[in-house]
């Protein structure tokens, strides 16, 4: 079975969308399984992380902007790759630090996610897209 | 077909669990599948590694330590999410930069590893902990 | 249904393989289903990145060869594991920092890659050598 999650992002950052997952997992009665989301863009990434503070989410979106600072930043000037705009290749080398694919059991019907996890779309560039994640479910 | 691996750590490092898993696939029977693994916890995650020599253990998690030193460190004044401790978002930092699921062929009845390749928990916290993993094995 | 790529690389750098999986999707006749990717090696690993401009493959190679210099840099006199070459130890943990794994949907009988993306191994070591990633498709 499989679907294809419409997230709408206005900047770099993470975007929550494990309910979207969830009811999908929900709705296909699938009790024991696997389900996979691909994402299909390469300045974006997912990520499951901690969905409990929010300080998690900023210092780690943080820690990629200092590791993977903007084309116009003097510590990247031996960048190539600038016409697309000064965060199109920081974007690149964040989302191949991260992941474009991922899979979670799915048992008892439901994600077997751990207590503080939730499902992100890590977003790279700053302006505002339209990201398409496929998601997989195999029973 | 699943499971869950209850491991036990005793601080930062690499932790080999092949053997559990190797065990798993053999008792299930599955000639040609798919093993995917998925770690329920945000500051501890998967790897596959050299399991030869134990220093390049030691020195990936000495090249992630020097990535992203403890909140305590001079470099990492920026961080927000201090509350609990300094090794905890370091932790939530080298986790999104390694893996959270892995899927790994079933050839012939056995998980299709490398020669020199051993499965690894990756505990990036200080302190003893319990730390879950769930196997699927699709035939 | 399950296949072996054997890949000769010359050198570090982004090899493309896309084409190669692509055909075996086609030949296996499935419509709906999930592709695993999982490379048998610990100094080299698997990427899904931009296929249209080469120079995004020339940034992100020469990104990872500066966040990850050679042994016989002065910045990493810290590595111990030195004893097969200058390239070896930094190769696994590029390897680390990257994917050992990869899942893609294929949906109407192809690969639901996104417009840009390709499939790539990205060796790490300098020398050339020969590679196998095994292939698992589920319908």
């Amino acid at each position: 079975m499989q679907t294809v999650f419409n997230l709408r992002t206005s900047g770099a950052g993470l975007h929550e969308f494990t309910d979207e997952v969830m009811q999908f997992v929900r709705q296909s009665d699938v009790r024991e399984g696997l389900l996979t989301l691909f994402v299909q863009h390469t300045s974006c990434s997912l990520l499951v992380q901690e969905n409990a503070d929010p300080d998690v989410r900023r210092d780690l979106q943080e820690f990629f902007r200092r590791l993977v600072p903007s084309s116009d930043d003097p510590a990247m000037r031996w960048l190539t790759h600038t016409n697309e705009g000064p965060d199109d290749m920081p974007a690149h080398i964040k989302a191949a630090l991260t992941a474009v694919s991922l899979s979670i059991p799915v048992t008892d019907g439901r994600l077997a996610l751990g207590t503080w996890q939730g499902i992100y779309l890590f977003e790279h560039r700053h302006g505002a897209h339209s990201r398409r994640v496929v998601a997989h479910l195999a029973a």
